[in-house]
């Protein structure tokens, strides 16, 4: 017997015959000896609606009561859920964010799980009920509900899977696994098997949007074995023990895992392309002492991340170009923000450029390689494609390009490092 | 300085435009002066739409999780009008059911407010917050959401505004008041400026559906001042202070408002047709002790409300025929009862009829004047309308008629107890 945490999300969970379906997926892993506590998302366009009646209601609205009205889908959801595994002739019931409670701080809209109160549930599920809890909501020390902002709802299910010490966390979602890149991009795309925390986390930061990052973080932290599989696999197409998704792991478990197959590490675990990056160019600034300070200052001081950071020669002596990236969702604010701090920072232009695209190689195996970064730019070259920035990290090569070449590079990089499937 | 329970049904929380149009008119009453609680049912249809979800999950609904589930509409509406009111400039939260919390008991689905924790809402209007309360909703001693009942929102407010001392309940509704008749039937029909509480629980019991019977059962208990107004007056139309609907006072209260004004106590407040019933005729009962019995013991096991009685002489001796009626609803459940203890009551034949509708004169004059119930009568054989049965109580008077007569019936009476409206 395991004790296993299913988490599926919004597609999942749109309308009574997926609800069936999930119910049934469910079913299927109590029915293999499992002790089971199953975490939701809200319907499918759901959160949508509501957060439209907020901005409807108050453009400027106050994250308590957002919290109150968002929350809604999630609960609706999980009882629904209930509701269709008592059908199935299961036990079953919900658990709101307030009834276990999920204890988090009182950041609304954004809120952080502190803790979970474990006893009530572990209780309920030893004595053979289903445990369907809302992902996304939590309770504030003052007794009000709190969101954990959008996508919180994988975060929600590593947090249950941590509290109640689950030996996996099951992420269903409308992929069925991690892939070396966006199988959209290159048919050649593999499935991986297993991936460890820090390239997850690198994959989901630069753009494989699977699961979100703050749940890779926190699984890492508290050791939670996180599964990634879809929920559009045939009922009985697979055994309730077998593994069809990718799991996640640490390194320690990957190593033990390659060592068991006999397998040799591989030097690149997955390509990731992500178009929601922007350029802005700062020219002529003074080359002195504290003149970077004045620039990023301001953008930390109002939540704009920063990415990529480049100095180069400018042309006159005693001034420096400055390049770097921002969301492209924060550009604007980024520059109302630069040009106000114009004669501060004491510039002469600022360019921008939101048609860039910031490539990514990821793998543990590159840690103890050299030569992963120079074929890399050597890929590229043969292809004409310009490199305009670059940033590396222990597991990881980024590159900043034109955004209309970015499938060119994810494929040419893919057959690069090896990665394409055999025929 | 008044403290004031205002309470929005859901065709007034329909969408951002009308819950903006309620947060103009609940302003209104904090700008004048007076403490503020707002009760609100959830949107239009959106009750319903939850209801089929949790029919397509399971016909056979655990309670409980269909609870969970139904409860979101008026929390999603109570965020909502907080975030509009503070829009407006007011400050405003919202009190989920468990918050308070609002005490039931564990009947799922059709729970009973025990009691309301009402310190710490009290400290927040009087911080002068504007406190936004879900309807229809509570919460059981073990931590569980319960509803109400359908409806179940006017008795949240009765509920709410006797917890507080509120010195008046307004339930806002898509009728600007109570009327003598319903004014589709009779253009000539008058609003009525004050009702008894007993003269609203007839009127409500037989089909003017403008407040839940158990409301006005626990506004009458409790003394709570009710007040039925229209929530699509003009918002600056009528000065805050002013009472536009119909007032539901006591006895005493009324009394000594007629003679304020030195005004002759009215014989009928009002004529109510209900064509929600259907009459039932055994024939060939046994005249024998305990046969009545065993008619209607099982109707009351399975909760159906036997309204009119009557026991017709049989044509045989020995024999009667039995005639009554129930909610139209039940009818068939009724007649399937029947039908399975047709030999323990020794029946000869069940005769159904559900197009029959009960027309009642209600007036707490009636008690202090013989003749009510003989006008009635002789106004109905004046112009052919056969009466099928007839039930009377202190301050009412029911006659169950032919369906297709009942608007002619009801103008008839209108004019007959002299309460068409001047032209």
């Amino acid at each position: 017997m395991a004790r296993i945490v299913m988490k599926f999300g919004g597609t999942s969970m749109a309308g009574s015959e997926r609800i069936r379906r999930v119910a049934n997926i469910v079913r299927r892993q109590q029915a293999a000896g499992h002790e089971v506590a199953v975490v939701v998302s809200a319907m499918a366009g759901e959160t949508d609606r509501l957060v439209n009646f907020c901005r409807e209601a108050n453009p400027l609205y106050d994250p308590a009561e957002y919290d109150v009205v968002v929350a809604s889908g999630e609960q609706v959801t999980a009882g629904l859920l209930a509701l269709t595994l008592q059908a199935l002739g299961c036990k079953a019931r919900s658990w709101l964010g307030w009834q276990l409670p999920i204890h988090t701080d009182d950041a609304h809209a954004k809120a952080r799980i502190e803790s979970i109160d474990s006893e009530a549930l572990l209780a309920s599920m030893a004595a053979g009920e289903i445990a369907v809890i809302p992902g996304f909501q939590g309770l504030t020390a003052d007794n009000r509900v709190t969101t954990l902002g959008r996508g919180g709802s994988d975060t929600s299910a590593v947090a249950v899977a941590a509290a109640i010490g689950a030996d996996r966390c099951d992420i269903y979602t409308d992929v069925d696994g991690v892939y070396t890149t966006d199988p959209r991009i290159v048919a050649k795309a593999r499935k991986l098997k297993n991936v460890t925390y820090e390239e997850m986390l690198e994959l989901a930061s630069v753009g494989s949007k699977v699961l979100q990052t703050r749940s890779v973080s926190l699984a890492m932290k508290e050791k939670v074995r996180v599964q990634v599989l879809s929920s559009f696999i045939g009922d009985d197409a697979v055994p309730a023990d077998e593994i069809p998704g990718t799991m996640i792991v640490s390194d320690e478990e990957l190593a033990k895992i390659q060592e068991d197959l006999d397998m040799e590490s591989q030097l690149i675990t997955g390509i990731a392309a992500d178009k929601n990056e922007a350029k802005i160019i700062l020219t002529r600034v003074p080359d002195r002492p504290g003149a970077v300070a004045t620039i990023f200052s301001p953008l930390a001081a109002a939540n704009i991340n920063v990415d990529m950071i480049i100095q180069n020669v400018g042309r006159d002596k005693g001034e420096t170009d400055v390049t770097f990236t921002v969301p492209a969702a924060d550009l604007l604010r980024a520059q109302t923000l630069l040009e106000a701090q114009k004669e501060a920072i004491g510039y002469n232009r600022i360019i921008t450029d939101s048609k860039v695209a910031k490539i990514s190689v990821v793998g543990v195996g590159m840690k103890s390689h050299a030569g992963v970064a120079s074929t890399m730019f050597r890929a590229m070259a043969d292809r004409g494609i310009n490199i305009q920035a670059i940033s590396t990290s222990e597991i990881k090569v980024s590159v900043l390009i034109d955004e209309d070449e970015t499938e060119l590079a994810v494929r040419v990089l893919h057959t690069a490092y090896g990665l394409d499937a055999a025929d």
